[in-house]
């Protein structure tokens, strides 16, 4: 869902209770809301989140020795359990995060929030922690979908959040092998500052940029509304640093080896259970000149599919490439406000063509005046030949001004009573429509069900010569009382729906606690085992973020 | 080394002692023989393999119940124990190997030889090799240059040879998707012929690619000649499936996941350690309509690796991209014929120009003749700046007719006394230079000290974005009766080098046994445990493969 909209570049603070900056709430246009409340059959009420001071707090639970402990290590500035530091590390921004912190339930908090500032702090702590039996959670920006930084205690009394945000130095940068050296705390848009200053650019831009951390991309494999152009995060690392409680973990810094199955990867994508990252070595690129987006119709969403796989198998994909369902198209395009004349125009020259119940796709091209020119001009060749419409660069420059917004318009929905979740996976392309039509059904059948009809929508987002990723996202009214076990039961048709077609349960948002589930079917009993035994090896008392990636053992 | 020649195309039975068709042994021209005998101070001696009735051999060592077990499951005329069997299982194609086997030293030979024919039956064999102690080395081509077929038995009394040549089906093809499932004991040639019929390529070219089977790429992480455009074998494998002692681990084709860390990844390069590979599903694209070769000439190294920097960095790499060192320029063009009129003319025209110290380059395009004529233009633009002089495709086609012939080469130069051998690394572009001078001065210091001064040239093979890799060949005067002792002063001059800057032990031949000693150097003390860890889990009596990739524990 996007509906036009931005807010002023937010510092580092976030709601604990919802999306962004704090001092920011946008609403949902009017027009917008009453299409929300008939579609869905939503009330008129407001549940605004709680104040932070009747937020429920357990006391810290911790052994005296403790605080002492970690103090000597980080400085006792570093230790902190006021409620401010405890509510804010509570949870992460999934919906049922959003759910309990908005009621007040912070019941499971960490007890301390530790800031460490550099590796041998981070090895220290782990080290304490390891001895004390204290569950560590590390936390970048806090922006985990799916649980990856709940304070889940497991068989631990005690829980720690380790903050990473003070390690936030670009440590070195290697111009002509044109390579980064990077901590794990820096945030989004302070990795392009960094690197901008010198003429560089990471190119990874997920929604959660303006929040989220270098650490937690790579912690958690993750990928960039440029993927399509930059690669994953996964192929950016070349090298990583890894404090964990039995000693350092490092993938060195190399363009590629055959020295054995690749370490980087057992890193990258664990999610805290293994140990801390506190270094990466990433790909970085000349940042471009100048950026282009526009947009493009086509009359369904498989002959948009098409297109898009033309694109990528002949090397002719642009940087950002996203393909909108026609429930997404409809919805997206009613929220832009037909109520403008522009609008109403638009509306009329796709009818006129015979797009009218067609699918928007949003392409941009990064690089120089003369480059994108090229490359559009190609793409363009191969996506008229595929049925494409164009349509300019108005819904491009919409989509890129509104790319990082939309989060805060769910803070707005959940106010309205509306349940919303997204969840994405990946697939070849031969099964792509099949996969779509499938977990679509299962998520409208399974809020049927509940007498909660649902929209669901859905756009593909990331090309790979041999398929593509589907991110779905889906508004119904919540079932107040019942929000955790609708948003189950929608969760688990749509996992049931994916496992049964071979693909994978996320592209993008990692394990964390919500897909549990299905990582067995995901990786096999084996592969279980196997990612379990590394664990023991390297965390043999199970501290690091227990019951994250693989069910506790 | 090449000088140029070429055999017929050939069937899957290799020279016990040697490379290539037994039916084929080139010979080099005789002014080559003359110029290394000159440079090396070799003297006039032939030292032939013997026949294989005076190969020493051990009698096969083995519980009684093994072969009843073994034939029970894959069938008795798959096992095998005869002369021709073992000893033809006995090593793989290292220099200390070929050493060996032409001295007739085949005492740690395989006890049986086994021939699965699916899954299931390498599931088997492994499980009865478990419960009675066997080691099991899986076998491919039998192409590793770095032991890593050795039949070394570590603790084990009783070793058998598991040959998976019987496996070597295309299983299926996905057309729209652009993968192909494939089994692992087809051969490089094997897997093209049955890819082309469909209009498909892997594009996948190891020089040891007539024999080398595709279950050995993957296991080894392997590169191929046209890697810089088609990528690595990893990066080539879309999904895995291996049999291991305690069940199946599988990694899922899939196009990207964030699902934790990538499982793939763990098979790919575990070199037979942890199991046996027995599918693997690849992306593949359609084949070229042509190729094109062409030769260009540098003034220094240093000038051409910019060169090659510029065209990768930028996106204008060619698919086939190699330079070579002023050594190695030298003496190839030595033996291509300086006493050919053409060559003549040749050497005039560089001189003229100023290149006549200089580095030739070759570099290859595949596609459609507009897809290859817009990418030649565009690089060629970058290597004129860079100080790129073209000589046309002459030298090019020369590489491409002669690419997969140097080994062949190798077994001839043994005969005549000569040491010869590879070795191969990667680091970033920054420190190329740094690394190719420190490793030639290793080799070329620590072979001049036991008297047998050495040849050593260079090429670059394989361009990255951060950096590239570095294939070294060198040849000396061979110490007769020292043959092992002076090859390893050599490989550990140029290991500690290579590890003191910090680059990898190996890009594409892997770690076998040749590249254990600096394995703890490469990935670390964690590093290690990690991965003997997944061994314990998958693999806890420890026959896979022993004492290959990672020191016995």
């Amino acid at each position: 869902v996007s509906a036009e909209g931005s807010v002023a570049p937010p510092g580092r603070a976030m709601k604990w209770w919802g999306w962004g900056d704090p001092d920011q709430q946008p609403r949902l246009p009017e027009h917008a809301a009453t299409m929300l409340r008939d579609e869905l059959g939503l009330e008129e009420i407001e549940r605004p989140p709680v104040e932070i001071d009747e937020v429920r707090l357990a006391s810290p639970r911790m052994a005296p020795v403790l605080r002492a402990r970690l103090a000597a290590i980080v400085g006792s500035g570093a230790v902190r359990d006021d409620r401010e530091a405890r509510v804010s590390h509570a949870a992460g921004k999934s919906y049922p995060d959003l759910v309990r912190q908005r009621a007040g339930d912070c019941s499971s908090a960490p007890d301390l929030v530790v800031s460490p500032r550099s590796h041998d702090q981070v090895r220290a702590v782990l080290e304490a922690c390891d001895q004390l039996a204290v569950a560590v959670v590390p936390f970048g920006g806090g922006t985990s979908v799916v649980g990856g930084v709940e304070p889940f205690r497991g068989p631990f009394e005690t829980l720690i959040c380790l903050d990473l945000g003070a390690m936030d130095r670009l440590v070195s940068v290697d111009e002509r092998s044109l390579t980064a050296v990077l901590e794990p705390g820096m945030r989004g848009p302070e990795v392009e500052a960094a690197l901008r200053a010198r003429g560089l650019t990471l190119g990874h831009f997920p929604q959660s940029f303006e929040y989220a951390t270098l650490g937690g991309f790579v912690a958690t494999r993750s990928a960039g509304q440029a993927s399509t152009g930059y690669g994953r995060i996964d192929e950016l690392v070349l090298g990583v640093r890894m404090a964990a409680p039995t000693g350092d973990l490092v993938g060195r810094t190399k363009p590629a080896s055959a020295a054995g199955p690749d370490l980087r990867e057992l890193i990258v994508g664990s999610e805290g259970t293994l140990g801390v990252i506190t270094q990466a070595a990433l790909r970085v690129r000349r940042a471009p000149e100048k950026s282009r987006f526009e947009g493009w119709f086509f009359r369904t969403f498989a002959e948009g599919a098409e297109a898009l796989r033309a694109l990528e198998q002949n090397g002719d994909a642009p940087d950002v490439a996203r393909l909108s369902d026609e429930s997404e198209t409809r919805l997206n395009l009613t929220l832009a406000g037909t109520d403008t004349l522009k609008a109403r125009a638009g509306a009329r020259y796709l009818r006129l063509r015979g797009y009218d119940e067609g699918c928007l796709a949003i392409f941009g091209w990064d690089g120089t005046a003369t480059s994108i020119d090229r490359r559009r001009r190609r793409a363009g060749e191969r996506l008229r030949a595929a049925g494409g419409l164009p349509v300019g660069q108005g819904p491009g420059q919409a989509w890129a001004r509104n790319r990082y917004f939309t989060p805060y318009l769910r803070d707005d929905m959940l106010g309205r009573g509306v349940m919303v979740e997204t969840l994405e996976t990946a697939t070849q392309w031969s099964d792509l429509m099949g996969l779509h039509e499938a977990v679509a059904s299962a998520i409208r059948s399974a809020l049927a069900e509940r007498g909660t009809p649902a929209l669901v929508m859905c756009h593909v987002s990331h090309l790979y010569p041999s398929g593509a990723s589907l991110y779905f996202t889906f508004l119904a009214r919540q079932q107040q009382g019942e929000e955790i076990e609708q948003w189950k039961a929608a969760k688990q048709a749509a996992g049931a729906a994916i496992v049964a077609h071979g693909a994978t349960i996320t592209h993008h948002h990692a394990i964390g606690r919500d897909h549990l589930p299905w990582m067995e079917a995901e990786i096999g009993q084996r592969g279980v085992a196997a990612l379990r035994a590394v664990k023991r090896e390297l965390d043999p008392a199970g501290i690091m973020n227990p019951g994250k990636l693989l069910p506790l053992g």
